[in-house]
């Protein structure tokens, strides 16, 4: 291994022969073990992971396969270690790296695309039509940590110098794993145009992305930003990190009518789906004004039954988004780095690498008003 | 009204007093009246109408009002003329028009923005925030012709300078009235970027917008072009405009395979989807490739059943388009003047102004296989 | 005239018949004089101008005139009323307005278009074809405030509703007087594409729309901002203003290389150029990175030698950027009422309409370190 | 080196260990020699060239060093293989490629980008911030074919997927060498924004470039379409292409008034400038009209004075390309598949890989009306 490495690696940071991983067999099966550090190809850096997020997609992967997998007809993923909200400190330089150094500290994007696709050579990385095919006869090269390759829920990770980005020195181990949260709403407002200052903007559905995508989107400028929910502690999270307005869903007979009564009866210029049910996406639809745009950035576990009609006659732009694309995590990151706002508010409880178990129990059950959590592989 | 007009008119077309115009009433209740010629304001000229051609929307208007004002709980509109798919020969000029000359032949845009709301700023005309604000104490100035003011089934016109486009002197008036249907489907090309040349297009449904949808495709270098209907003689008519493959949906058992069969296991890059079905529709997101782009140029009359987790975790875009903005009539135009495709292949029947009961019934009907019937009022 | 008006007027602002205004004669020669004053058309209203900023360009008008009208070979304007960056309080509203109310206080863009051009039907109106054209025979209806048509060194002015600002009650007159210089760089930025949160802007020259420059990269996320100029004093507002770095280029051997040693070796992002020398105008190319981007917000008085070949082999795109187009002062104001920067600390002075000669003479000198010079018709 | 190479040959097409290639030394000093075939790696194949056209770029190369590397600094590249407007037949498949079978005829695509750049990742690959980097301790990856690393002027050649595109049966390897310059206009237009149909577009300068813009915008609709040139016999080609309109400067007084008397007096909406002379960019910024666009696809050797003023007065864009990016190439070929121009026109001379000097001679001096002239490595 050593001999083909041919890159960089320094005595500050000794590297060992094996780490510890958890490894996901059946589904909800995961295990503990010890596994071999991998060494960095060409355009790829070795990552001594600091901290983890778990994100609701980890708690499906685990369960179900990733979305995309189980959606494409392929079988469960196992054999690997989940997990990709992480950061850490780069520890090695794969031959082709001068754009980090060792001692970098680092977050990641998910996605690496193959690079060979249509999609991927248009800059849509994260719509790579070689998603998956990393293995095998016709390995094409796509990496999604945590969902197709190995991921986050160990102590170092192999990453593509695209996937990094750049971590202050005053930002925590813990926030700098929101970035990629951030990221993904990020790229819907950036597919949505980006250009949001002085427009309206509704997100529904107070979960981690939609709080950062009240961030985000207050970041850019939109004014009003109305954040709708169902608990109103999160709304409150909400109103720190910058939604001008919030909505309690259970106080409101018609929800569209109380986002009228804020924006104006033409209704809102964009909204931020990410709650993901018929409801919601229907009142989205409802509540977008003629020529406006929709970003779902959720979405429900089967077809569900929509107002096509309003749609058309409206001339309402629908995105389906998928992760953190066109670069979004580096703005995402730079608003952050500015402290525009601030991303630790979600961040609610912190375990050690072997609690994984019960902080996925945390997340999934929502304990303790649990929001995100974050997984330290060396404390 | 003279005193007020100050524009200019020609010995060659004097212009009558009174003209025969056909007047809606009560859903399904036209009579046939004289009514009196206006004359043009400021940007506007008045347009002898030498040819109408009836559109699906005309009998929506004439049994359920415009769907837009329907739908945004507006009573039924009536005591106007229907009618927007009209050409003819400019007869008089208003004040500030120097853009065109008396005797030019035209063919009109439906809409002609208020100019005042955000979406008009933006040049998205036809997603006017006044849509309907024509009358009243808050006149805006909108005008969608047929729809919401005045329209061409009658025998002058008053029209916008916005809205006209000069037809060539060697295409017929019936093949002119047929440049707003193909400016419909180049919008939705248009917005799904424009640059198909070389991307594979699915078209849904062989109706008049969906003909011309693959004719314009076809002109924009598109490639496969595929044509999906239940009509073979429809489908045949899409050959002759441009398909490269036809698919009968009623021979195959499985159409999103049946396309993938052709352009790969990826799926297509665009469907524009001219059927308004559930079906269709979800027909549509399973045979886009990831990151791909669906126009919806039709819609259903209710809420319908959506696979929406497959576009979210696809990536995947949707376009509610409604009317012919972005000026894409003008490149419509472009495209038949230079005879890349022939819009009279789906120019069936000619009827003249007082058959225009008759004519609406072979369009309603599809009588003796009617696609596109036009009305002269002057023969 | 009142029974032509048909509009709206409130006793709490009653309106007087005339008003004082400034009126350009021949060059250099301005005029107290009372002028009547005009009641508001259909989509307009009437501003009781409450301040009025002086712009470098006002000083071009008054002697050589509008720089679009001269360049185009036409005459000397005169006979109006110039002044393009006012503010003030509706006090009239016409027969089709409903967004705005008597007693709103609004701030004003330059241009109205004439909404039947194919740039204003595209939502350029900044660059409409019919600029100049309202007068004489073929009055368009284009209108740009204190260059083709009257502006605000006066009392009163007419406004179509297209160009207002609503202005939050905590912003000052003066302040908001600054929106459409802050507008016109926001539009530079929004031609560049907009999404520059994280990317490298460099602003060359720190006259008020540099300055704002700065201001309004660094709110869109801009970093690292640096700013280039000749005055320390200068630079320093730019820092207060949002410059991560400033360069003072009598203190630099090289100015590239001094940029490219806090950008990296590749040069920076965006080019927001607004000092218009050719020495400028050469190092923005040479600093830009491949395929970056340049605004030309600035320009000199005749052709300048440039780097043509640099540009072309790094795929520079270049862009020449007038006035404050689509909807930029409304994103630029959005910052500013969110208090993002403070527009203020470019204003330096204030006098009142009498004093109008030496404010100019104070522009121009930039006596008293000059740079923002405010005029309050009513004090 | 066999047992790295890992993919797929066929018998069919058996490779020979050495082939016959052009190697450049000191500046125009070209040998003829036998060089090892290299095989492919992961997502490359080996093309057997069977056409190679010689472009104006090749002379610069050749006698010059390629352009950005001499721009840049860089020592004159020698030792390697000049020419990159190449087709061939698939006859190796590197380990991870499907996409393409052996047998296959393809023509390439110059650019390859490094894939770990800002301007990669955006799509930007003919942009590539490392770009010539693909050599020594900082092995980028980047490939620019016959200018950073081996060309056409040989035998065979290892091509990424990533620039390849498939020729049908039914177009000769002559035109087949032709898409790479029609896919360098494609790009032109494809960043002036692509939807050309119905505007008008002006062509300065009938080299092969020009010739084929001409073609390429008449595809897309253009209307009208002028070229600009000092040769009768290439104006005439130009017509056979799709021009409307031709414009031999040496019988114009003022070529500006000559373009506006085809356009109308507000001028051409883009001007695509292929001449690169100081003239002709003037030019192209007079007879621009406001709020149009500029694509310069040549440059002189030096900085020129340029009309800066009339181009922000006017709020024209210009855009500095080079190459073929965002696959433009892909539709250019789709236009040439579907036979909308003969691009076969500009294709005046044959030679064989043995008379490449004279070849060039003939290029450079254009002795015999030379236009374009190609290489048949095997004949």
């Amino acid at each position: 291994m050593a001999t083909q490495f041919n890159g960089t690696t320094s005595d500050k940071f000794p590297i060992p022969k094996t780490m510890k991983a958890w490894v996901l067999g059946d589904p909800d099966n995961l295990s503990l073990v010890y596994k071999q550090v991998e060494m960095p190809n060409k355009a790829e850096v070795l990552v001594r992971i600091d901290a983890v997020a778990i994100c609701a997609t980890d708690l499906d992967v685990i369960s179900h396969g990733p979305p995309a997998m189980i959606e494409g007809g392929l079988p469960f993923n196992k054999n690997f270690t989940p997990g990709h909200e992480y950061m850490g400190t780069v520890v090695a330089l794969g031959p082709a790296v001068d754009e980090f150094q060792i001692g970098d500290r680092v977050t990641v994007d998910i996605h690496s695309g193959c690079g060979q696709c249509k999609r991927c050579r248009m800059g849509m990385y994260t719509s790579c039509h070689n998603y998956g095919l990393n293995y095998g006869d016709v390995n094409k090269g796509h990496r999604a940590n945590g969902f197709t390759t190995d991921g986050g829920f160990k102590q170092y990770a192999v990453n593509n110098i695209n996937t990094l980005i750049k971590v202050p020195d005053d930002m925590s181990d813990e926030e700098a794993t929101l970035v990629v949260t951030a990221g993904t709403t990020m790229y819907g407002l950036t597919e949505l145009g980006g250009l949001i200052a002085g427009e309206s903007v509704v997100v529904i559905g107070p979960g981690p992305i939609g709080l950062l995508g009240v961030a985000v989107a207050k970041a850019l400028g939109a004014g009003p930003v109305i954040l709708i929910g169902t608990r109103d502690s999160r709304l409150e999270i909400g109103k720190k990190l910058g939604a001008d307005y919030t909505l309690n869903i259970k106080n409101e007979t018609d929800i569209v009518k109380a986002v009228k009564d804020i924006v104006g009866t033409k209704g809102t210029d964009y909204v931020v789906e990410c709650a993901g049910t018929e409801q919601a996406l229907n009142d989205a639809i409802m509540m977008t004004n003629r020529g406006g745009k929709i970003c779902l950035a959720a979405f429900p576990h089967k077809p569900i039954s929509i107002n096509i009609p309003h749609m058309v006659i409206n001339n309402i732009y629908m995105y389906g988004i998928r992760g953190e694309g066109k670069s979004a995590t580096h703005r995402a990151m730079e608003f952050m780095k500015q402290k525009r706002f601030d991303a630790s508010l979600v961040h609610t409880h912190t375990f050690n690498l072997d609690e994984l178990p019960k902080a996925l129990k945390y997340a999934r059950e929502r304990i303790d008003n649990a929001i995100k959590i974050v997984i330290k592989p060396w404390s």
